[in-house]
């Protein structure tokens, strides 16, 4: 089984904010692929929307591509259009108060998650090859997972973010959308810079037991051939593990330590990032996004030194364990694709967000590329695994999940 | 010898857009330490000018710290105001067009050295206990090598930038300027999230050859004894080596290869990041800064692709040579710093950017943490040495440095 697409027109999906034909300005590895963009990613002549109609009126026309954008369009890929992002990138779910939800193709009446709603919504649609995302704490990962494709998160700072509206730097990373696992690695290596396939020699593959148990069972269960099959990858040198076999200090919380650890810094760099500009203009939100800016504005900052050094000490943990070959799995999500409008407007107390991030914050604290495979359904709606890998292993990493997904 | 500070007034040292006290918020590892800003980085309740007034007009007021701030304060630190940068940091002299020109109080008739030149020259006028600066392309070691104090680049990534304005986010960072190597180290220390104090087990010291031989004769000849020191760290284990013994294909072109690899990512970053405001504002800048903005304008973007494959290239050759506890030992800048007034318009043509560039490039390309020494003069003018450690291994580099020191 590999990532499906479903075929569904532009007006259908719902997916776009804006489309248009952009002609790649060089040939290269990418000719005859047609990608989405974001629209928190730069299109030179197109406004950033961002996903908020005030960001809009208060911010000029691009007039340079991101230099992600360039980089797809220098190796002869072609342009389509923007898509639909949740405000500010502040949310997973994809439900923009604005600008709508674009269509799950996959379970119409589930959202396709976010923030890059539209890009996973674009691709499994079927109407571009790729697209490009964005992710901070799942905004690539969750919607893949939830639309049934995949999704590739680079590792922290290896892909340019020139030209792509901040949310909270030290976790913001540039992102990738596709149905097939050829053309998610063909972009990435543009993207990366890296030349040709890596030759890959697989080291230890460790299966996260916490985010198992974090998952819903239907979950696990639909997730136990995926992860068998991995485990085969690597015959013997697969194994469970636990939180306390990376570090005793990180485990000592479980999952939540991660989770909190992520969304303090998290909170901390939004309101650094973005609250000027929301007290001078005081934009209209939707209801979500109105919740979450009062929780990164009535952040308490003096705690913001012991979640930076929670943070080093999770991180140090991670790359003392991982080998350079080997692999972390975990499930993308722990539940498919809520129901539209069944999410709580108060993410510190809905369990999905909190739940969800503590699977997304490992990669975001680790600076951990991470990619999500669509490898199995629970009743019929998708759900992604997911196979992590050290610091600078991006190339390592996708070669490893085309070779799981040959086998899928 | 160690970076002496030379008592000096506020008015005296020009190195300041505005004086104002903002107490600790906590106590801390830097209680009773004194900062200042780089007007590049939000202080809350003021305007980041970016060095051009018509940024300045154009923006509102910070509503949060960066980060960095906050985690300064959070610890113990006060700060005593913002320092001039040069214009949106694009520069490494520090004449700014419109705030002047911060004194450099170890050689009055010399540049500071920018972009972070009032913070340069605030701690080398002993106002200030410690400055952050930022640092894309030399604009922390640069001033703090032309100043005769310490300067510390961080691993990219490493801390936060959240509320800093961008330039070049592939190679942007934060870095700490100070004349105590145990302040700078602790100032580091907090905004790294560190705890204490590494243990330092020192692997090879590579003296770049390279390097030296881009730098004056003079600068050579004042640097031998600082380098003999280095070497002595490591007895046995230090060697001269060539670009060529860290990969045949980085050292093709010599330094100048690194030179322009850097420059042409940097560019594309730069127009993606700040060409919308500057297309949509059409501000005035100083006859520096238009020549800069008309060269990242007209970058062929169709070179991108090839830039960013060229950069991935350079930085794994060195991920790959250099070992966890290795250091790599540079002049900081080929030249003490230049006179008043004598830099030429076009850095393109004006040999010192490109010789300067050509060495803080290394550290750029590679995301490596970098620590200038101010431990030589020439002809009673501060010159710095510098030393480059693996990724992530900024700790050991600020302990090595430390040990250094405390033998000059």
């Amino acid at each position: 089984m590999t990532g499906s697409q479903t075929a569904c027109s532009i007006e259908k999906s719902r997916a776009f904010v804006k489309t248009f034909p952009i002609e790649p300005i060089d040939s290269g590895l990418l000719d005859g692929l047609a990608f989405a963009v974001k629209d928190l990613i730069d299109v030179s002549g197109q406004k950033t929307g961002c996903g908020n109609p005030d960001w809009s009126e208060t911010h000029p026309e691009a007039v340079a591509n991101a230099v992600c954008v360039d980089q797809l369009l220098a190796s002869g890929a072609r342009c389509v259009g923007k898509t639909i992002t949740d405000e500010l990138a502040f949310g997973l779910d994809g439900e923009n108060f604005f600008w709508g939800t674009p269509l799950n193709p996959r379970a119409g009446d589930r959202v396709p998650g976010g923030s890059s709603s539209g890009s996973a919504s674009a691709v499994a649609c079927g109407i571009v090859d790729f697209a490009l995302g964005t992710d901070t704490g799942g905004s690539v990962r969750v919607p893949a997972s939830n639309c049934g494709i995949y999704g590739f998160r680079p590792t922290h700072g290896f892909v340019s973010v020139a030209g792509v509206n901040p949310l909270a730097p030290s976790f913001d990373t540039v992102g990738i959308l596709a149905a097939d696992p050829d053309i998610l690695t063909k972009a990435a290596s543009i993207l990366l810079g890296t030349r040709g396939v890596e030759q890959i020699e697989l080291g230890k593959v460790h299966v996260l037991r916490e985010a198992f148990e974090t998952s819903d069972p239907a979950v696990r269960e639909a997730l136990a051939e995926p992860v068998k099959l991995i485990r085969d990858l690597s015959s013997s040198r697969a194994a469970e593990i636990s939180l306390k076999d990376i570090d005793i200090d990180c485990s000592r919380d479980g999952l939540r330590g991660w989770y909190e650890t992520y969304c303090l810094v998290q909170w901390a760099e939004i309101w650094s990032c973005l609250g000027s500009w929301v007290d001078d203009v005081k934009p209209q939100f939707g209801p979500k996004v109105t919740v979450n800016f009062q929780l990164v504005k009535t952040l308490d900052r003096k705690t913001i030194p012991e979640a930076v050094r929670r943070r080093e000490s999770y991180f140090r943990a991670l790359k003392n364990f991982l080998g350079p070959n080997d692999l972390i799995c975990i499930p993308t999500a722990p539940t498919p694709a809520p129901k539209k409008g069944s999410l709580g407007v108060d993410r510190t107390v809905d369990t999905y967000f909190q739940r969800t991030l503590s699977l997304t914050a490992i990669a975001g604290i680790g600076r951990l590329p991470q990619v999500t495979l669509p490898l199995a359904l629970v009743d019929g709606v998708p759900i992604g695994i997911s196979l992590l890998a050290a610091q600078g292993m991006d190339s390592f990493l996708l070669s490893a999940a085309r070779m799981l997904a040959a086998k899928a």
